[in-house]
């Protein structure tokens, strides 16, 4: 089964596609660009989400929902936000099929169904919801609006690929809305620290917390904050993006309220999201030649009990009263109980899927009072004594969170160069890849013109960048701090 | 704020409105038959969605997430399926919008961007995932397949009410697949058992468990399986399908497994949802003409505790500790520290959302050591000691749920009728409506002309009824056992 997979050097790009198929996490489906998250993805996805959805709710914001489509004189209200997004948008024009009569069996759009006014499946739901605020916004009182949406979009993107970029996606998407443009900053900011702690604490995955540039930034955002991550091939990966909106939304909508002294302004919005996306970065900052690796705070099975060579009576019953135990503790933990798979099979497949660590229990060992420890991120194996596995896999558990994070700022650190001239940075970008710091005049020109000369583009501006005096690395003009230019996924 | 909305007796569908807009439960939309469900409303969709999921996966479902639409010819495979949607489907026959040149700023449909084939938005989601199981299923031993999918589904609707029947609209849709006709048969049964533990238990809500007659049944199935709920205006409301679908889906989809012997066969399917409707039968189950009423089991604030008049320091720092001793149980409080609004006010306002219970804390209360606890079903209020105020409530609130089962169970009984001619069917349908309990002949014939002269549809035939000689209410044909009759949501 590990066979199966094609390495990283030979084939980054297959390498990802095996894991995604051979994992279990997603499959093709009829629909172009769309992929079906099957259960084991599926799975990772709810642990993703629940966490998310905790976070959020601890700072004060609560869930809703909005309607899946857009009627088009509201997606074009925001001029910025409808350029950014008309190019690539599905389009709902008729509400009903019928018989059709040249083919028996078949159905055709009856053309007699034509909507009045199209319908855009939502691509991000700012025109929908700030046409709703309206509505529920007169006074000062009724602010803030701090509310999140977990829902499917959907951007007709011309080339996509399995989590990364799908024509159907799910996210969360927070929209809120405040009676300052100082709290609006702050409430963008304080996501930007949620996400930030998310994938780092949770997916183990070190992030850059920046800002973008204003031809990177979000369609109709006044600023944008991003986290970058760096994958292992040496490409930048936007995990996450919490946007300032200034009063944009507000001025397209009408949507004003009367302060406390009585006078009418303009709301102050923020909106941010993560997506299925972050499944993709997740599989390409930790996995490895034989499959996917996990995290233990975000995989599905943390454990997996394999009674070797086969689940008999007595070798199964130790493995449920670990099992047991373990779970009293909050990890999740699967006994294997397949009788037809051999050990080496099962264990092929268990490392396939990422399961942080498995436990071969023998009756040799249990003889011994010890049982076989695995982890998946080190592929070491120990000999634990059966009186103190609980507290060492439970210990082990943190140990590899913690060792995949650290392997991860490592490689990133690795692949991070101060670059100060144009020659180096496409050398560097071309041979070892990653992050280049570099100065930057500041000007769309200039990023323009990198980016058509190498691809690279600025990933973001630094948010804890100090001053430094130097020259652009492509025009030679001053510049005041350096900023992380890559190639992106 | 109470006064604001329409009495049943008055108006049933204004009060029905009025509770959904003054609770704060859902909004209208800009998009025609779409809502907004609030922060309110999403949260007691959290809560039911939760507990079925855990139900879900205690009987050994996972869920997975397949894609939004479906390509026209996959969604005709299914002739009766497909017959049974077409009249009500939202198509996708665009990917782009551009410029439009003849008014500025606005945009149109590009033309050029015309899909070669049209997406269906799903209506339900059989079509898109067996065309995916033919791939998944080769061999029994990839079969039971266990899927559930939460997801939202349009059907276009022409008239459309809060939560009843929306365009679009939030579900979980269960997809199984198995290798034999039992097989499917226990699994369809075991959700409507599963479905039927959910509205009594968790929503307080008696069902009548029943199958569904030919012409009442789901398009593509051989089966139906439903549990019926009884409203207050004496009207039936369907909160759940279960659905033996046969070999139908897998026939249309060529998805056929080799068997123990290695024989090539055809898969055997159900499919079973509930929806956002549950909503709606939770509002009409309960509910009073001063709001909402909310089984304690999902109401996401059980408690609120009010401190009288205002919440000063000393009357904060009781109710907060009160508080934290009734979360340790995993009772959701809230505290009220609102210091502008008067306690009428507030009361009303926590009535007409329906908290189950709500403890008011004064300064004489403090004193005497005592808390009044007012219980949203009844509107009794009780002094009790501060002493036990904590087991107080959590018997309270086992006696609420109880107390509201029991009394939609006499309603319901109340209003179920054992009618044997048409004259008192159309009388009692008319005058005091409710499930009539009749003889039916058997035929859709009959079924047909019963909907057409009293607008009453065969709502299920029970499970369990006993055989019991009879002649048809309508035709006076003979008959073996009786059948619910109602009008319906």
């Amino acid at each position: 089964m590990a066979k199966e997979i094609t390495g990283r050097d030979e084939n980054y790009s297959q390498w990802y596609n095996d894991i995604v198929k051979k994992a279990g996490l997603a499959d093709n489906s009829a629909v172009r660009g769309c992929m079906v998250i099957k259960p084991y993805g599926y799975a990772l996805w709810e642990n993703m989400r629940d966490q998310l959805d905790s976070m959020f709710k601890e700072t004060g914001h609560v869930n809703a929902y909005f309607p899946l489509f857009v009627p088009k004189s509201l997606f074009e209200a925001e001029e910025k936000n409808a350029e950014g997004f008309a190019k690539e948008c599905a389009i709902v024009t008729h509400y009903r099929l019928k018989n059709d009569p040249s083919q028996k069996g078949r159905l055709m759009v009856d053309p007699e169904a034509k909507l009045e006014e199209e319908l855009i499946v939502r691509p991000t739901s700012e025109a929908i919801i700030w046409n709703t605020y309206r509505d529920w916004i007169q006074s000062y009182r009724d602010l803030p609006i701090l509310i999140n949406q977990w829902a499917n979009v959907v951007r007709w993107e011309m080339r996509t690929r399995p989590f990364l970029r799908t024509a159907e996606f799910l996210w969360q998407e927070g929209h809120t809305a405040h009676a300052t443009r100082d709290e609006a900053i702050r409430e963008s900011l304080m996501i930007h620290d949620v996400y930030t702690k998310f994938a780092e604490e949770y997916m183990a995955m070190p992030v850059i917390k920046g800002y973008k540039t204003e031809s990177e930034r979000f369609a109709g955002a006044d600023e944008t904050y991003t986290i970058e991550a760096l994958m292992q091939d040496g490409k930048a990966l936007q995990a996450g993006t919490s946007h300032f909106l200034g009063q944009n939304f507000a001025k397209a909508f009408n949507v004003t309220f009367s302060n406390d002294k009585n006078e009418n302004e303009y709301v102050w919005a923020t909106s941010w999201g993560v997506s299925t996306r972050l499944i993709g970065a997740l599989i390409m900052t930790h996995s490895d030649d034989e499959g996917l690796v996990l995290p233990p705070k975000l995989a599905p099975t943390q454990v997996v009990i394999v009674p070797i060579p086969k689940p008999d009576a007595v070798l199964l019953d130790k493995a449920n009263q670990i099992a047991t135990a373990l779970k009293a503790r909050g990890i999740r933990v699967l006994v294997d109980k397949d009788e037809t798979k051999r050990p080496g099979f099962k264990f092929a497949e268990y490392e396939m899927k990422g399961i942080p660590v498995r436990l071969g229990l023998g009756n040799r060992d249990l003889e011994n009072n010890t049982i076989e420890v695995a982890r998946r991120d080190t592929k070491e194996k120990q000999s634990v004594s059966l009186d103190n596995v609980i507290d060492h896999v439970e210990n082990l558990l943190a140990e590899i969170q913690k060792n995949l994070f650290e392997r991860s700022v490592k490689f990133r650190s690795e692949h991070t160069t101060r670059v100060d001239n144009f020659y180096d940075f496409k050398e560097i970008l071309e041979t070892k890849g990653g992050f280049l710091l570099c100065h930057w005049d500041g000007t769309s020109e200039t990023e323009d013109k990198i980016k058509e000369e190498t691809k690279a583009t600025i990933r973001c501006i630094p948010l804890d960048a100090p001053e430094e005096e130097g020259k652009c690395v492509y025009s030679g003009k001053p510049s005041k701090r350096r900023v992380f230019f890559a190639k992106a996924y």
